[in-house]
């Protein structure tokens, strides 16, 4: 189903490759734009493409709620419904219920929750998780689980874990003998307890999923943590298979989860705070709500070479912003993805030249993690 | 200052030509792109000019408000602020002060309003508003005025119409000797009142503006009032100089004000109703809001080649629009502006044909003013 072809290991551990699924590849490691309502929000399909886009992220239970799962799949699939012609992946939308909707009850089933949209009664199960990923019709689908946040108690978090896991039994059985040929990626829980990580690790690998990802981390934890608890998950993942970090995060992040030889990323932030008047750049953030920009006609980022940066200056761009102008979320936004994807191409360069801890450490010193 | 070649005329009276103002020139009749606060809600300076906007314009009171005029001198004006290459025009605010800033005092010496933004206090004379629009520095400014209301009383009408006639004096003295070569325009009020229309038409028309504005139209009343007033108030207007009807309008709107010999328009509604999920088409609105469009996998306007239209189904938009993704007011702004800037091309070349009679009964047969 998924071909991971890892062409290059650096000797951090840090891998360089190429995934492809039904025809669509993607560089990795790599960065998904999130289009959770089947849109990365503020930017055009062209516009991602023409950044380097290669694999978006849609999120099964906002379609599933809007506008259903018949539309999208007589669309042809959530490529076709949004015209984006690469590579699709769907979450699952087991963390969007707990973040998200109003919750009735956890069985053994699944999960029973309200809209909230509408507030209407909904039951999501590990098969019909599946089922409505399968309509939605994304190259990568995964595995429906529960997460937990943060701080969590230890036995709650082991019997979410292994419900969990108990799900992911049945999701890999619902997509077995599925004619679609998507990939389906099993997801890690554990919360924040060593323990429970090398359980669920175990379990979930005993499964084969075509890759596997790392869920519930960066939920509110301490930034120590969320890297302590990776880098003690990664090497129990299968070395060939894609290694996926749900939810994370900021450039300096990613900067470091590579090093725990994580594949895939993805990450609201970059439109996020594009659309909350911020802009990444390799010297850390720029605020533009900072008086200090009011009269700067510099441009944004001196050192990007994205259209926004070689058009607008920081006054002009803080105008827009302080004045609710959309076109100030589209130019941050824009410069954001932009900044993200060349870090991916960036990062790449430098595992295939055996030079990664260099560069993450420039990275990270030069930013001080604010970026 | 400015050079308007009337290149052609129809039998109808409507006028095809080209106005030339310190080197940037625009086809006639025209719709200019409003930039309130420089920038055309949801859309990029790159794609306006893609869609082949030729002038925008922007708004004295807002920029004086924010983010200050001192700014965008020092950028170089509107244009260079911006990053708008081709011809500009700035309304002086008179309009904007009267329906958005509380008012304390209008006196012969000017206008005394509250800031809508911070409630500050501000006093904008002729002069003042001539000054700001020369820091601004668009090719073409406007005479500072006190538009009237719909409904209004006689009385009040013909003092603000005398008023803004002794304004516009001011004005023109303001501007005789500026070195900007920026090219100004009166304003003809007078209300709903055919005599002080012509009263200050009369007024307006002695002074030797570059162009005349008829203004306080398209306020509230009655549709077929404001074309009896725009019929008898245009001809009172010297042939040789551009018109323009500030504020008008809906396309219907632009098809009959041509046939009154109007060379210039602008509207906020192709926008507007773009963030409202509305869109124009040739045979009348669509409004995607009507649930009638949920399962439409058609394209939104089968008619239309722009890129919009030739990427997104109708069901896609509304899925959008319902999720408040900001594609949704991006997508449906580009058609409607594109849609607006073909219809003013069909306009030139029908009457260039002398065909406009026959065009504009068409176009409002077939919208039946819906469009």
């Amino acid at each position: 189903m998924l071909h991971f072809d890892i062409e290059h290991t650096d000797p951090t551990g840090a891998r360089a490759g190429r995934i492809t699924v039904r025809g669509r590849a993607f560089d990795t490691p790599a960065f998904l734009a999130v289009a959770t309502q089947a849109s990365v929000k503020a930017l055009t399909q062209q516009e991602l493409a023409d950044l380097g886009t290669q694999v978006v992220l849609a999120n099964a239970y906002h379609l599933y709620l809007r506008p259903g799962v018949e539309l999208i799949r007589r669309a042809g699939g959530i490529g076709p419904f949004m015209q984006w012609p690469r590579a699709t992946l769907t979450d699952s939308g087991g963390y969007q219920i707990f973040s998200l909707a109003p919750l009735i009850e956890i069985t053994e089933e699944g999960v029973c929750f309200r809209s909230h949209i509408d507030g209407s009664e909904h039951l999501l199960t590990p098969e019909s998780a599946i089922e409505i990923q399968h309509a939605l019709g994304a190259d990568i689908i995964m595995a429906f689980d529960q997460p937990v946040g943060h701080p969590s108690q230890r036995e709650q978090t082991a019997e979410a874990t292994a419900r969990s896991d108990r799900w992911a039994v049945r999701c890999l059985e619902a997509h077995q003998g599925a004619a679609s040929k998507q990939a389906l990626f099993g997801i890690v829980q554990g919360g924040f307890d060593r323990e429970l990580r090398t359980e669920s690790a175990g379990r979930i690998t005993e499964l084969s999923f075509d890759g596997y990802a790392v869920g519930g981390l960066s939920v509110g934890e301490p930034k120590e943590l969320t890297f302590e608890l990776l880098a003690h998950t990664a090497p129990l993942l299968p070395a060939q298979r894609p290694r996926y970090l749900m939810g994370v995060g900021k450039p300096s992040d990613i900067v470091r989860a590579v090093l725990s030889g994580v594949d895939m990323f993805d990450c609201v932030l970059p439109t996020r705070l594009g659309r909350n008047g911020t802009a990444y750049t390799k010297a850390g953030k720029i605020n533009l709500k900072n008086a200090r920009y009011q009269d700067d006609l510099g441009p944004l980022d001196p050192d990007c070479d994205c259209q926004v940066c070689a058009t607008h200056s920081r006054a002009y761009l803080r105008h827009l912003y302080k004045s609710g102008e959309i076109l100030a979320a589209r130019s941050l936004s824009y410069h954001n993805v932009h900044l993200y994807l060349r870090l991916m191409e960036h990062i790449r360069e430098a595992i295939r030249a055996d030079r990664y801890r260099g560069f993450a450490t420039a990275w990270l010193e030069r930013t001080n993690g604010n970026s």
